[in-house]
C-alpha cells in the first residue's frame, strides 16, 4: 500500500490516529495552556523551541514529563517572534529561516536528549504554518532544514499545503493533520477562521466528527456532504479549560470506538529515527 | 604520567598545544573579529551560540568553514544578554542557567552537525567564564549541563577556577588555558585587566612568552619569575587587525620553535567525542 | 511640618495613603495579573515598560485605562531581562543602566501622554529595586535618570533604602512603601521572603494591618512590637485571584477606617508634575 | 505658493536642502557606518530607536553629539527585528505596529530631551519604509502613532508613497527624500536595487546630481531625461569609508554651488514643532 493510498481517506482495518497539541508555550514567567493535562490527552507533543515562546527550563520540563508518559516530542518551530507569539507572517530571507529552523531543532533535540527522548518530528507553528501552505520558497527552507538534520524525521502540517509536497518530493515522512475544532468546506480545505461557525464548541459533535474521521476517513464539510481528509494525527488545544475538556471527550470518544490512539512516530526506542517513515 | 603532572609545568617531549580564538561574535548585520583570519590561525573555534552573539547563519557559516579547515568547534555559551554581549554578570538561578546552556549547546551542535561537524568542547563567555571562576553553584550548573548532554565533552576553562575543578570532580576532561596577551602574577594569576601593563602589546614579546610556556610550562610574571601555567590551549583574540596580527605571530613562532599546534580534542573524525579525553 | 517628620510614623491629621500594584506585566500573547480589577482597587500603577513585561499595546491599554479612572502612571523600570522576568540581579554598567532606565521612561511617557496622562513617578522593579536598596552605583544611576528627564518626577521605593536617601539628596521627591502582606522585624525591615512566616496570607489580618499602618503610622513586628514604618503608600498585589481580594479587603477596610484612598501624586491635571513634590 | 508646487520640480528662489543620514545603527559591542564623520555632514540624523538597532546608551550618545552640531534628530522607527536588522517584512496588526512606534518615538525622545533636544521628524527604516510605500493599513498606522503623538512633527519619506499621501491627509507635514546614489526611471521612480545599475559609485557624478537636483528640482533617469523629483532631503549613507567620503562629496558641492544645506526642520530652538511645516 503506498503512502498516498494510505491517506486517501479509506479506512484503515485497525483504526489508529495520533492526537497533536501546542505545549510549552509559556516563556518566564508566563505560563500558556494546560500542559500537563494535556499530556494525559495526546500522543505528540508540539514543543514551542523558544523563538515564539518556550523558555530552556519548560522546553525541559515538557520534555522530561513527555518521556515519561511516552509521548512524542516534535519541534515546534517558528519566526523569531517572541512580541508577536510567532503569528506575524514575516517574509525572512529562506537561507535564513532554515538556519533558524536549525538551532530550534538542534535546540530542543539538545535538551529532549538529555531527558531520554529525541526530537521525533517537526511541525511549524502559526504564522509559518500557514505561510508555507504556499509559500514554496519558504517551504523549502524548513524542508531543507530538516533534510539536513535528520532525514528520517517527519514532519507534521497541513494536507495539501505546499509544505508537505515539497517535504514528500525531498524524500521526507509527511504526516496529515485534521482540525478537531474547524469546519471545512466540500473541498475539503477549512473554513477560514473569521467565517461565521469555523470554530466548533459543541464537545460531542467534535468528538463524533474525530471519530468519523478516523474510523471512514471523512468529515462532514458545511453542507453535510462527507469529504476526505488525508490525516493521520488530529490537532487538539489546551489554551483554555474548555479546550482542554473537549481534547479529553475526543480522545475518551476514539477510545470507545476502538480507535487506537498511538503517536505516529517510533514508539520511545529513541535509538534515532530510522524506519519510522511510513507515510 | 598522569594527567595532573602534565599540567605541572613541565615540558612535554613532544611540545604540543591548541590556539583557541572567539569567533562568530556577530550578530545579524554587525561582526566583530576576522573570523576568515582566525580559522587560519587557530585549531579550536569558540562559537558563540545566540546568547551574547551568534546568530544562526553566522554560527552555520562558522561551523562550516571551522569543519573544511579541521579546526575545533566550541561551544562559547553565554548568559542570556544580547545588549551587554555576555560581559554583564547576571545571578542567574542555577537551574535556569543550566538550561539556557543546553539549549545553546543543542543549538549549536544541531548546526555543526548539518555541515559535518560536532560540538567538541565547550568554553563559557564573558561574565559567565568570570563568575564560575569562583561561583561554584553557576559552576556546578555549567558542569551539569555538560555532563548530562555529553559526559565526554572536554571544557576548556582558566587552570584553577572552581569550574574546571568541579568538573574534573564530576569526570569531565578539563583543558586550562593561558592568554596569549596577559600579564601574570608570581602566584600564576592573571594580573587584573585594569591594572597597568595588565595587557601586552608587542608581538615579539607574546610569541616568546608563547613559546616558552608550551616548550618550558611557564610564563615570566610581572617581577620576571618563571611561573608555571597548566596551559594545553592558549587564547587569542581577533577583534582587532593588530590581535589577529599577533595571533599569527604567535603561531608562526610556535612553529619555528618546533611546537605542535593542534586541537586538543580528536582530530576530526566526528564519530563523537568517545577517546578523546586525556585532560 | 517637614517631609521627614511626616515619614516618621506620626499619624497625619486627615489620615491619607496610596495603593499601588505592579499592572501590565503581560507580555504578546502572555497576562499576568488581573489588571481591570486592581484599576478598581489601586490609585498608582507601576506599569511595565518592556524590559521585564509590557509590551507597547499592553502599556497602551494599561494607560488608558488608568487615566480614565485617574490612576497615577508610573514606569516601573527594570534591567533588560525578559526571560528572567527581571528578577534576575545584573551587574550592569550604571552608565548604561541610566541610559536603560531613560529608554524605559520615555516610552512609557510617550504612550502615557497619547492616552492623555503622563508618567507621573518611577518605581523600579524585581531585582533591580532591591539591589538599590543597598548598591549605591546602581541607585544613582536610576536617580539620575530620573533627575535628567523631569526633577520633579518623584520615587517610589523601600524607605531606608540607598536608592531613597540619594534620591532625596539629589532633591528628588521621595515616596517610601510598606507591604501590606509581609512580617516586619522589630527594626522595621522586610523579614527575608524566604524565612517561614515572612509573608501574610489572611485578608482580615493584612487589611487591620494596613489600617493600624495609615492611621498610627506603625505595623505590629513578629514579636509584636508597634514599629514605625514611614509610608505614604502600600504595595498590594494581583497576580492570584487571592491577592485581588486582599488588595480589595485593604482598600475597603481602609475606606471604612475615615482614611482617605489617594495618589501621591497629582490627581490627573497632567500639566506636568510641577508642584507635586511634598515628600 | 503651495506646498505642491513647491515639490513640483521648480527650483526655489533660494537653493536648500536637508542631507539625512541613518545614524545609531549599532548594538551592544557592534557598530555600524561612521556616526561622528557623518554628524559632520549631514543636517538630519535619523536616529534608530532600539527595535532594528540603536541602545539606549548608543542613541543617547547620537543625540547628545547632533544637539551638540545642531542636527536634527528623527526617530527612524521599525519592526520589532533585531535579528533581520528592520528589513524583513513583517505583517504586523496595525494596531500593534501603531503602539510600537509610539514605543520607539517616545524612548527616542525622552532620550533626546535629556541631551537638550527633542524628536524633530520621524523616518520609517528598512522593511517597514518600503512596506508602507504600498501598504495603506500599517502607513495609516505609522501616520496615527505620529499625529496623536505630536501632530506637528513632519514624516520623512519616500515622495508618491502610500505613507506621505496618508500623512498629508492626516495633516502631518511631510518632507520626501531622493537618493544621492541611485538611479531614477523616467517615470521618477527608483530602479529597483537588484536591477544593473541601480546604485551609483561615483562620487563626482552623485555629487553632481545632487546639485541639479537642489538647483533644477530634477535628476537625469537613466535614459538620459530630466525627470521632476519632489525631494527637500537628500538621504546619504555612511556604512562605509567610500560612502562617507561620497556623502562629504555630495555637501561639499552644494555649497559651492550655493545651495543652502539645512535641516528642513525648526532649527534648535527645541520649544516643540509649532510652526515647522512647510511642506
Amino acid at each position: 500500500m503506498t503512502a498516498s493510498s494510505a491517506h486517501a481517506g479509506l479506512p484503515a482495518s485497525a483504526p489508529v490516529v495520533d492526537l497533536n497539541s501546542d505545549l510549552g508555550e509559556g516563556f518566564g514567567p508566563w505560563t500558556l495552556g494546560d500542559d500537563e493535562a494535556l499530556l494525559d490527552i495526546v500522543t505528540s507533543a508540539n514543543v514551542a523551541c523558544g523563538f515564539h515562546a518556550g523558555d530552556p527550563s519548560i522546553m525541559r520540563r515538557v520534555c522530561a514529563r513527555a518521556v515519561e508518559r511516552g509521548v512524542a516530542i516534535g519541534a515546534q518551530v517558528s519566526y523569531r517572534d517572541l512580541a508577536g507569539f510567532g503569528r506575524r507572517p514575516i517574509a525572512v530571507d529562506p537561507a535564513e529561516l532554515a538556519d533558524e529552523v536549525l538551532y530550534q531543532l538542534g535546540a530542543l533535540d539538545g535538551i529532549a536528549r538529555v531527558e531520554g527522548g529525541r526530537v521525533a518530528y517537526l511541525k511549524p507553528h502559526g504564522a509559518l504554518y500557514n505561510t508555507i501552505v504556499t509559500d514554496e520558497a519558504q517551504a523549502v527552507a524548513v524542508v531543507e532544514a530538516v533534510r539536513r538534520y535528520d532525514p528520517a524525521m517527519p514532519v507534521l502540517g497541513l494536507p495539501g499545503s505546499a509544505f508537505l509536497r515539497l517535504a514528500a518530493e525531498a524524500g521526507l515522512t509527511t504526516v496529515g493533520e485534521a482540525f478537531a475544532d474547524r469546519a471545512y468546506t466540500p473541498a475539503g480545505h477549512l473554513v477560514p477562521r473569521r467565517t461565521t461557525g469555523a470554530v466548533l464548541h459543541d464537545a460531542d459533535l467534535i468528538a463524533e466528527r474525530c471519530v468519523q474521521l478516523v474510523t471512514a476517513g471523512t468529515v462532514a464539510a458545511v453542507d453535510g456532504t462527507p469529504v476526505p481528509v488525508a490525516a493521520r494525527s488530529i490537532c487538539v488545544h489546551g489554551d483554555t479549560d474548555g479546550a482542554v475538556a473537549i481534547a479529553r471527550r475526543v480522545r475518551e470518544s476514539l477510545l470507545k470506538a476502538g480507535v487506537t490512539v498511538r503517536r505516529f512516530t517510533g514508539s520511545g526506542s529513541f535509538t534515532g529515527n530510522v524506519g519510522i517513515g511510513e507515510g
